[in-house]
């Protein structure tokens, strides 16, 4: 049992809430019961987790902890204030697991047949791009393809708001022009969702392999997804407002995707 | 100009943070610019603006302290300090209001014909109640309905995370069993959304006076809609989560809906 908050393990995992660290170490945390599960379920390589018994009150809480063992990750217990310094928030589910960073390249997605892509440019907000993911897995989209390099796709919110779905779907950063040039590679119709869009997203087909690139509710897309072969969609707008929060736009059209798939 | 927090008009509009202040009073708080546009082009009664000069830099900021004058309501003057104690969080969009509570009693509410009505049960989230509004807005519902009387409704988080939508939607919280009745007699078909539905959201026919009815993602809806004449529709989850955000849910259904409505 871990009793300090200056034990080097404990101090090692809470340096990687700072994002450099985690760039520096390869390594990222994972924070909660759900996603620690889905993380274990897919098959990410864990390292440590931190087990604060007390916290794991839920049926799902004790169900992770029997399958540790299995997981390759080594367990430390701590108490609830060595804990509070590991987890995030007011969350105290009481598990913060350590692991190996994911593959994000765009190079090691590999597709189905007649896939359906989502693509985000420039949306920061780690709460909006893990709540894409999750709605992208509720939909069965293929690969999330988020066009920045720097994006930190694992960042703890972005795992929090997947949910951990994010361990379950291929995901990668690259740069915008290397996301559309991989994209026309793989033969994908791309379909850039835009408030000026020409074309209603119910008037497309999305039966054939297909990319859905949407941007921030700020700036939009840049005009790199205005060139030849990018459609322009949009979805009606019947009240005051202008636009759909990113996610809520993502979902509306990767379920249509679905609607007109099955 | 009012350069102290000590003032008794600030000092009254900034007890309006307090839920309890704003019923007994029977005024709410606006804030930020488009929030309050929406609510002067609706016609809310405003009572008073506070202003902070040096923080309304955008375009439409502009735009709304020329419309003031016109909007019935006071403005005072205020500094960047005493405005940091009207104002919530990190906006400093420079404008606060406070305006008459508007009513939200189902029989106020007056419907189209082939009404389409959203009803909230449980939802406590204000940032989810938000959400719904905004997609809402954007999906042409009639009017949305929180199944719970003691909903604040017109608490600053909905307010914002509807982005000022809620003033222009006919919207109103009751007891459940007085909004059953009334979609009852009102003549509208009513579907619930539930992780276990026994249809898919797309094998119902919304063209029909409609109401979807959701609940919180936590515990989904009560046996309250599970009677007589309730359908219960599910959206497929073709990964490993096994539901959608509330507000993303509601979003896919809304545009389902107009879809087949347009």
């Amino acid at each position: 049992m871990i009793t300090s908050a200056h034990n080097p393990r404990v101090k090692q995992a809470v340096r990687l809430r700072d994002h450099r660290q985690r760039r520096k170490e390869q390594l990222i945390l994972i924070d909660g019961v759900r996603e620690l599960a889905r993380a274990i379920t897919a098959g990410v390589a864990l390292r440590e987790v931190f087990v604060c018994q007390e916290l794991c009150r839920s049926e799902e809480a004790r169900r992770l902890l029997e399958n540790l063992p299995s997981s390759g990750g080594q367990r430390f217990d701590v108490t609830e204030a060595v804990f509070a310094k590991l987890a995030f928030g007011q969350r105290g589910e009481g598990v913060v697991g350590v692991a190996e960073v994911l593959r994000q390249r765009l190079e090691d997605i590999v597709l189905p047949t007649n896939p359906l892509v989502a693509v985000l440019e420039g949306v920061e907000k780690p709460g909006n791009v893990g709540a894409v993911l999750r709605s992208a897995d509720g939909a069965g989209i293929s690969a999330l393809v988020v066009a920045d390099p720097r994006t930190d796709l694992f960042n703890p919110n972005v795992i929090r708001a997947s949910l951990g779905t994010i361990f379950s779907l291929p995901v990668a950063a690259a740069a915008p022009g290397d996301v559309l040039a991989w994209l026309r590679g793989c033969g994908l119709q791309i379909l850039a969702a835009r408030v000026e869009g020409s074309v209603s997203y119910t008037e497309v087909d999305y039966r054939q392999p297909t990319a859905i690139v949407l941007g921030s509710e700020a700036q939009g897309l840049t005009s790199l997804w205005s060139g030849d072969g990018v459609r322009a969609i949009r979805l009606p707008m019947l009240g005051v407002a202008d636009s759909l929060n990113v996610s809520t736009a993502a979902a509306v059209l990767f379920y249509e995707a679905l609607r007109q798939r099955t």
